[in-house]
């Protein structure tokens, strides 16, 4: 089996590229910087699916975007998830939270429509991103 | 300094034990399996506070707890998460969900009011996980 990644998880993002061990997407909603990491490996569902080793890598590039997030934006938090109850394929939410966003304090899933950004914000912060993360 | 647990943190958990980085609570809530890892050092709001070396630690504790949970519980799905927008000291939540709880299948936190547990079903819940995890 190859690596696939869940089509409602491509719908929502934008394919920002790869690290070592994950495909990194960005959220499609300006309401919140949000970074998805999707490990590229077949039939993922929960972080004890991945080995002892590979679980330490994933965590390094947990550790790497959010550096490159907090750097970009300077969020007042930042939030780190691995929820999976409606699309089940492993993935790690990394989302840039501030005092007074939509959702502030709660979580941000299934609170509100997203928000898609306009196309030059989208692209600005896709180059930010892609640069701190060493990806172009 | 030294590490001292955050009181709103306390206030709603059993304390289960420590692991090596981690002391290791269970949110007294009986409508979800819930255990918070709280790494015991000073001043961390982010996984980032922590080195990499520690980072590593901290994620086998996560998966250690995380399989001691699913093999308690088999849980339709592992919820794991470091939010920290309202309690700011650095905690991880894994939660067991179950298709049909709650929440399901949105997020845990603050939707709808925590239930305590009856004395005999913590005591048992609490023996099940510390023993699982080596505790006792």
């Amino acid at each position: 089996m190859t690596f696939s990644l869940d089509p409602r998880l491509a719908a929502d993002t934008y394919h920002l590229g790869n690290l070592p061990l994950c495909r990194v997407l960005l959220m499609n909603d300006a309401r919140y910087p949000w970074v998805i990491l999707v490990p590229r490996k077949p039939d993922l569902r929960e972080f004890i699916d991945l080995d002892a080793a590979t679980r330490h890598i994933l965590m390094d590039e947990i550790a790497l975007v959010s550096q490159a997030v907090q750097a970009s934006v300077r969020p007042t938090k930042l939030n780190v998830a691995a929820l999976g109850n409606v699309v089940a394929q492993l993935h790690i939410h990394i989302v840039a939270r501030f005092e007074g966003d939509e959702a502030w304090p709660g979580p941000v899933w299934g609170k509100g429509e997203r928000r898609p950004y306009d196309a030059d914000a989208a692209q600005k912060l896709n180059l930010d991103l892609s640069r701190a993360l060493n990806l172009v």
